[in-house]
């Protein structure tokens, strides 16, 4: 897409840090990383979200992520790493042209770290449930 | 595993808010949900993490990740969503078998929303990426 940075980079109007590419998805460093070592997924293909994207070019990008984060680990000895997937700026998605963020994770390095879950109030478990159950 | 928590609810010992499930992958409800609707997509065979997963067993789950989150958004009408897969205590894991969260986001549901990213400092950007390419 004409305006995407994401696709400026494929087309390379735009350098990346070059980690991987093949010819469904392309890898390389994100310039503002949680910590050293953050590398994106992207399609090679422009699709905004999770919602767009075919389902093989989905597999390649989390094959990617999984090779990716070996390397990554191994060359930072980062003892925990992240795969996140951000869908709509509510999400946290900031291009949109869908991406895999690959996060090594070092201790107290302040990322993700409060986990706001709570129990279903009573019934609403059920409820969610069905209404899902109902669109698959 | 003879006490994984998620082994036992793939063997039926423990009930579930079964959403789908496959030969490859089981998907349910987080009964400590993030906002309702938030499910977990597990593969059947019991690995800790990102590192052990077959590829293949790991794109059967981000398939289905992708089939329920459409469906989770269609039924919550949540505007937003993000997968996330955490591996290693320090980042979030806390059951020690692979799995990704499929989170529908609400706005100011409080979750996610700082990002700590910065940039690198001098030249430590090709540091970084000469050494994950090593490993590659």
């Amino acid at each position: 897409m004409e305006d995407c940075i994401f696709c400026k980079i494929i087309r390379g109007e735009i350098p990346c840090a070059k980690l991987y590419e093949d010819a469904q998805v392309l890898c390389f460093l994100d310039i503002n990383p949680i910590n050293p070592g953050h590398a994106l997924v992207i399609t090679k293909k422009h699709y905004p979200t999770l919602f767009e994207v075919p389902t093989e070019e989905l597999k390649a990008c989390v094959a990617t992520a999984q090779k990716v984060a070996k390397a990554i680990c191994k060359a930072t000895g980062a003892p925990g790493l992240n795969l996140l997937q951000n869908n709509h700026r509510s999400a946290g998605q900031l291009i949109e042209h869908v991406h895999f963020h690959v996060i090594p994770r070092l201790p107290q390095d302040g990322f993700l770290t409060s986990w706001s879950g709570k129990p279903y109030p009573a019934n609403q478990l059920q409820q969610s449930l069905e209404k899902i159950r109902a669109e698959l």
